[in-house]
């Protein structure tokens, strides 16, 4: 007789709650390998919580490999891989297939980035991506600037090339920069594959297991994955998202500044301009604080600059590179949000033994990054076709942002509010204390709407009511249908409670 | 007054002996910051040894930061940065700049892969490379099916993907490996940048810091590069390369049978075909004996496959993964031998459980690889070009490397030895013991002949009487002028040895 008690009045969600239950009579042996369980059905009629509640857990648990489905015999147990450290191997004469999984060695963080980029159903409109939109990408002009790179010096392309970058594309990069008011040599420049490998690399060159750094909360989940999986602390800093409450925007820097007293803080990783997820940008004067923070602490800071460019409205901000005049600042930036993501070039500006020591390491990493997608890439910038696609992307983005600001004024109830991004690809919904963005994303899914719950991008406390809208790859008329019926979901949600009808009211059932 | 002692007898070059001998001077701190040196020649004078000597190991100290020359000064002692850990930072007030040498994990294994790809000063015949030859690219193919992919997939490509790789590519793979009688489906298979970040990949999944692998010595320096880095003990296995005088060749598996019993092994790292740096291929007797041992110590295997296509001579091998019934076996492989290495696009083949890892651990590195450069592969593989391309270029690679064996025949004086490899790009040479490629190479280099001293590929015991000569970058006239003068620098250093004329006699002496 198993026993199941789900707390309805909790902030955990109940989907949630059913999951880390059954995987807790799994681990105790109270579940064990071959163990059928009850279709979901039949669990959602027991427990009196909806069915979709039991089939969510039910999926978490799939995909952890816990439990499978057999055709027409139901759900099992699976056999569970062992885990713990396994005595040296002896000969065993027989040879037996190996078990890979009980290799591994520890998984923290993996999941941090698939949960962004879940499968969308056909016609279903996602709110998930903080991706450009691929329709207005230049293909024919790209695939111009690939060809005359190819013509003009494909065999140097092919050929084995520099840990730090093809020459011209870090000479682009420098003129670039320059014409932004960062005045770099190249010898303070590294490409790498992205931001996402910027964060690595940075990461294996300074980071050691136990290590802290001070990290936005909510962060970049990838931000998370890669410290998570290099097992550094990440020491979390409020992003304070609704101004009007709380009389601050952005980054929290009394609390960056008691986080950097009362620890041994080796880096402070912050986005300034068009934070992903919340959307948020750092006031000028806050930028000079927090410059003054590090160089008071004497604590890097990695800015990450990748929504930078989008600036969509409101003034232009320096960037805490172009404020950093006594070397305390490592940028990051990339191309994949403002042209291609699909040829993963980005860069890193730094010190010039900070990029040697990222150019030692990029090369026992991966040698260094494909060169025609940099060469091209440095044409594309050269002939100008960067910067006019840029202009006229934030043209794009700036209406998707202004459709779904409308629809959400026009539809959202009271109680839920939303940040002002004035760039970038996301905004931040908080919806009123009490819903659970998990929960609803249940429902919305059933009406064919997806969007990243905030849980996701919280290093502690989540916040169960947040979640994370992206507005760049939809069009104006799919944005407006897709918040009005997620307001719509919403409402009925809400309605559900205020007619205090409690579909999970019988939360405590025996499991037999 | 400051003492040094150089052994002449010693299997330690002597200059390798003056750069330990002065770095303990400075870490004891008998030399100090700001401390003058004398001048090479001067030190040379003093120790009775020739300039260059004492030239290279201020290099190598220079290249250390240990020591700086300024003009019209001298040479002098650096000030050493604090590597020790420092208390935690207090608030000083005024925000000095930060040192961001003292900021470093470690660095170890960062100098493997330089040391492999030297500056190559004009006119110069370098035998340091194992790369594929660049003047037989087929550009103008490649080009096609770049700009073909861009024109009939274009937006698709330039967009984000998937962490395993771009599916034309994948069953491309599939496709090419079912040709070569390797039946793998597409869930078993994930894109990487190169063999390198498959090495890189693979050791973050599997090993934590103290684990230990099996690997061969002298071995691919890029694998201990990426080791040593996770601080993972590689544990030596024998490549024997002289089966005249041993009665092996290849992998001594005598020797990995006892490194399995005695220690908890986690993976066998091997190269059966053309192993870099030796040239040598496992027989397949031997394959089938590791593939046992892998099974009764249940220790799996990574086979590093990158030059066995490049087999040419003599009978084809089945690969270890090709043998691996019991899936024991992960592929690592990679266009960059056998076409373009300017792309960095490789894969990795492996069960269904361990690719799934590596995707998940790949997203969080650098999200996928860059998508131009794979599709472009995967049109230049359907349309043929590969096949062709590879045919060719072991028609190159053969008259190259008998061109090689022919000048080593003609030139080398007895005592040299060297492997006759069947493939791959290098072979590897043992002079006769007592001499130091080390010191070789100074004077090949006066004389315009760059190539690798062995001892940068080994683990443990450096042989320091071997080289790797890689014949795959140099037309024909190049290496026959360049082997002859090799054996003139090698038989002009046995001459003065056997006239007894020893410059380096007078080897202890004060230095003041």
């Amino acid at each position: 007789m198993l026993q199941l008690h789900l707390q309805p009045e909790s902030h955990i969600p109940l989907y949630i709650q059913l999951r880390d239950q059954l995987r807790a009579l799994v681990h105790s042996g109270e579940l064990r390998g071959g163990d059928r369980i009850p279709a979901s059905r039949e669990l959602a009629g027991h427990l009196g919580v909806h069915r979709t509640t039991v089939a969510n857990a039910y999926a978490e648990l799939e995909s952890e490999g816990l439990i499978r489905g057999h055709v027409g015999r139901g759900t099992f147990i699976c056999d569970m891989p062992a885990r713990q450290f396994s005595p040296p191997p002896r000969p065993n004469g027989h040879g037996g297939s190996i078990r890979w999984e009980a290799l591994f060695a520890d998984e923290r963080g993996d999941e941090g980035l698939s949960r962004l980029m879940p499968e969308i159903p056909p016609g279903a409109i996602a709110f998930t991506a903080a991706r450009p939109s691929g329709e207005f990408f230049p293909v024919e002009e790209f695939r111009r600037c690939s060809n005359a790179v190819l013509r003009r010096e494909g065999r140097q392309i092919l050929q084995l090339g520099s840990s730090d970058g093809y020459d011209r594309l870090k000479s682009g990069i420098v003129d670039l920069l320059r014409g932004e008011g960062v005045n770099v040599g190249a010898g303070q420049i590294m490409i790498t594959h992205g931001c996402q490998q910027a964060i690595d690399l940075i990461t294996k060159a300074f980071l050691r297991p136990g290590d802290a750094v001070a990290l936005e909360d909510p962060a970049y989940p990838g931000a998370i994955a890669v410290l998570a999986g290099a097992r550094v602390r990440a020491l979390s800093v409020t992003v304070e998202t609704d101004a009007a409450r709380t009389g601050r925007l952005g980054l929290d820097l009394d609390m960056l500044e008691t986080v950097l007293l009362q620890n041994r803080v080796k880096f402070i990783f912050v986005t300034p301009d068009f934070h992903n997820p919340t959307g948020t940008a750092m006031p000028v004067a806050n930028r000079r604080r927090l410059l003054e923070l590090a160089a008071r602490y004497q604590v890097p800071v990695v800015e990450d600059g990748i929504y930078a460019r989008l600036r969509l409205r409101g003034n232009g901000l320096p960037s805490l590179k172009a404020l950093d005049s006594a070397g305390h600042v490592i940028q990051i930036d990339s191309f994949s949000k403002i042209a291609f993501p699909g040829l993963r070039v980005g860069w890193c500006i730094g010190p010039e033994a900070v990029i040697e020591r990222l150019r030692l390491l990029k090369q026992s990493t991966d040698i260094h990054s494909d060169q025609l997608a940099q060469a091209a890439m440095a044409e594309f910038v050269e002939r100008g076709h960067l910067a006019r696609h840029v202009a006229k992307m934030k043209q794009v983005y700036r209406r998707r942002l202004e459709a779904m600001e409308e629809a959400l004024d026009k539809h959202m109830p009271d109680g839920a509010t939303w940040t002002r991004p004035e760039g970038g690809m996301s905004l931040w919904v908080s919806l009123s204390p009490g819903f659970d963005a998990g929960e609803l994303l249940i429902h919305a899914r059933e009406r064919g709407i997806l969007f990243v719950p905030g849980r996701y991008f919280y290093l502690q406390h989540p916040q169960p009511n947040t979640l994370r809208l992206g507005f760049a790859s939809l069009d104006e008329a799919r944005i407006a249908r897709g918040i009005q019926t997620l307001a719509e979901v919403v409402k009925s949600e809400l309605r559900k409670r205020q007619r205090g009808v409690r579909e999970e009211s019988q939360a405590r059932v025996a499991l037999i």
